[in-house]
């Protein structure tokens, strides 16, 4: 009686979710400190102390009225000025609140750019692995994931492959660096070609070809590693940001839109944008929590932990003898799997370790491992990381 | 170069949010105090001081980790089943948490609900005077709105207009008591018929006629006059409530579904609706603002306000010789128009009188006064109305 869309959802539902509720499960079963829930990009470390600090001072200063209420549906005009200069001050780049639409986070963004974009059967490249919702979002609006592999050396982007995967019908390239699941970010010489094919081939087509960048990780980035701005580097770049992980915050569902003035019919993509914002549901993104990100936008959450558990969670790994990615950023850990990547989850499982199949990311023969944990949960997986070895037939 | 659908979107944009943003303009111009914006349903009154209390014990007492992290897409497991408790108590029904999804406002819910139900083609039927953005939800999904007209003499719906207006493409009929944008609350004879016709035409069809009630406005009804709880009186009833009235929270974007257990394909339909809720990019409702409306079950912003403004509004109208639809519920007044809706309201902007025409809910020759604003701009709006009505030659 449902939709069919959704019965062939509800028949393949996503594994990382389901994943989520097994840990539930086991963590009834064995106790929690029994299960090793490598499984969700669900942040270990708190907030920074200024989020619970702005929230109190808001709710005790300002008019519960303005606070609680209605504002345009692209969001406070302080709340989107505020980004913009921060994100001048940190990129050298040049918007201003006519730049910028709150969003209920990346998730909410992404709708909303694809909502405005794409007509039935326009087509969105995306690089595998990649975030398997991608393909629900371009779904939704009828358009078709076009899936271009990453060069499967480094994970880096393959500009050639994606300027050969462009036809007449493609609205626009989806990235994500640094990525999920590969915790590769994408080199400036990456961006910069890929800056050219699109170009071209917009020249070719005949229309523009939107970048638009998916930026959940931005600041987790280790070793002082640059994550180039993409507006500077190809005109027609769209940014859906999020403060999920950058201040752990996911539940929360805050991010924003960056439409710089010099994309191509600025004017039209910035207006359709906001009434998608209101006609997808959404009508705005949540109010209080957008004024708590404006009073935090030089906060960040504690990326020297993230950065000691990519450390240990790769030793731990290849001491095993398994072979890792050693990520440059976010906090996901890829790992090659010697057979089947399903059989390899379903064998962790038999230790309470949980993590996602690379299938689920459209890249079969690799899990991805979310290091968002406490550190006790890596120190205690060892003793079922060495079983596993073993149960395959690996050795360091 | 963006999809068509939104063109029109842009050339033709929500009334009502434009009206907002002119209120804003001429409040710049002449004074907020010299503007009457009755254009926008965003309460005047505060949260109740418990919202405010909640919010501050909440982030002092919880762990932020938990607090501002990912839980299960339909929400908090305790939030889900404190307001089936709720839901219980009010209403003598039989509920519990695998009933509730949570949601972003009641805009979220519906379009969750018809991302749920709807195939290509599918109609819902919708009562005219009817919110504008149905239209906008339906179309998201590409189902098509079936405009069936309220009585006119009392604007209850018709339920044997709303059966003869039912094909073998009806999945949904969606209704809104107390009403937006006439104040009535439809009565229990009315619900009565409408089930009957559902029953009756489901059977007819072979295929259940689900019943949608948007339910943002269900505490707000005066004189004591009881709001049936739709599920006990048809079984496949689906509810989307929002707390954006209720607790004076329109920006925080946070409401329910409710399932029902008897609902045909009802655990279809629940699991679908939280994959909706993911893919959507709502991913989950707000965080916090579900555990603080949880708190707050039994919190009401001031009803008696809003009556008092309904009742000087009325008077105020009257006298001038409008006839206004005296409102049972809401807060929202439904007034005739001698000659074209259009033209009294850019009639009324002459005296910075801002008012919606009936047009932008499909019904003509009306105008919405949205009274949920300072009793003063009411007082101060008296010689704005006496000047308009004598404008358009109307005498008391």
């Amino acid at each position: 009686m449902i939709s069919e869309k959704m019965i062939g959802l509800t028949q393949n539902n996503s594994v990382i979710r389901a994943m989520f509720e097994e840990g539930n499960r086991l963590a009834a079963l064995h106790g929690r400190e029994n299960v090793f829930d490598f499984s969700l990009g669900n942040p270990n470390f708190p907030a920074p102390q200024a989020v619970k600090k702005a929230i109190i001072d808001i709710v005790n200063e300002e008019d519960p009225v303005a606070l609680h209420g209605y504002m345009s549906n692209i969001g406070f005009a302080d709340v989107r000025q505020a980004i913009a200069d921060s994100l001048n001050k940190k990129f050298s780049t040049n918007f201003d609140m006519a730049n910028i639409i709150m969003s209920v986070g990346a998730a909410g963004g992404l709708n909303v750019v694809f909502k405005t974009l794409l007509n039935p059967g326009d087509e969105v490249i995306a690089i595998s692995p990649y975030f398997v919702e991608y393909g629900n979002y371009v779904g939704n609006f009828d358009g078709k994931l076009v899936v271009v592999p990453a060069n499967s050396e480094d994970f880096q982007p393959d500009p050639e492959a994606i300027g050969k995967a462009i036809s007449a019908k493609t609205k626009a390239v989806l990235v994500n660096s640094p990525n999920n699941p590969t915790g590769v970010i994408y080199s400036e010489d990456t961006i910069k070609r890929i800056a050219k094919v699109l170009e071209e081939k917009s020249q070719e087509f005949g229309s523009p070809i939107y970048l638009v960048s998916d930026e959940p990780y931005r600041e987790l980035a280790y070793d002082g590693i640059d994550v180039p701005y993409l507006t500077k580097y190809y005109k027609n770049t769209i940014v859906c940001y999020s403060w999920s992980k950058s201040l752990s915050l996911p539940g929360e569902r805050i991010g924003y839109i960056v439409i710089p003035q010099e994309v191509d019919d600025y004017q039209l993509i910035f207006d359709a944008a906001g009434i998608a914002t209101r006609i997808l549901g959404f009508v705005n993104a949540p109010a209080l929590i957008q004024k708590v990100v404006a009073r935090c936008l030089d906060e960040m959450t504690d990326i020297t932990s993230y950065d000691d558990n990519r450390k240990l969670l790769f030793s731990l790994l290849t001491e095993c003898g398994f072979e890792p990615v050693f990520p440059q950023g976010a906090f996901y850990m890829w790992v090659k799997t010697p057979g089947s990547d399903q059989d390899f989850a379903e064998a962790a499982k038999k230790h309470n370790i949980l993590l996602v199949p690379g299938t689920s990311f459209a890249c079969a023969g690799y899990v991805r491992i979310a290091y968002c944990v406490a550190k006790s949960t890596i120190e205690n997986s060892k003793e079922g990381f060495v079983k596993l070895a073993s149960d395959l037939g690996i050795t360091p």
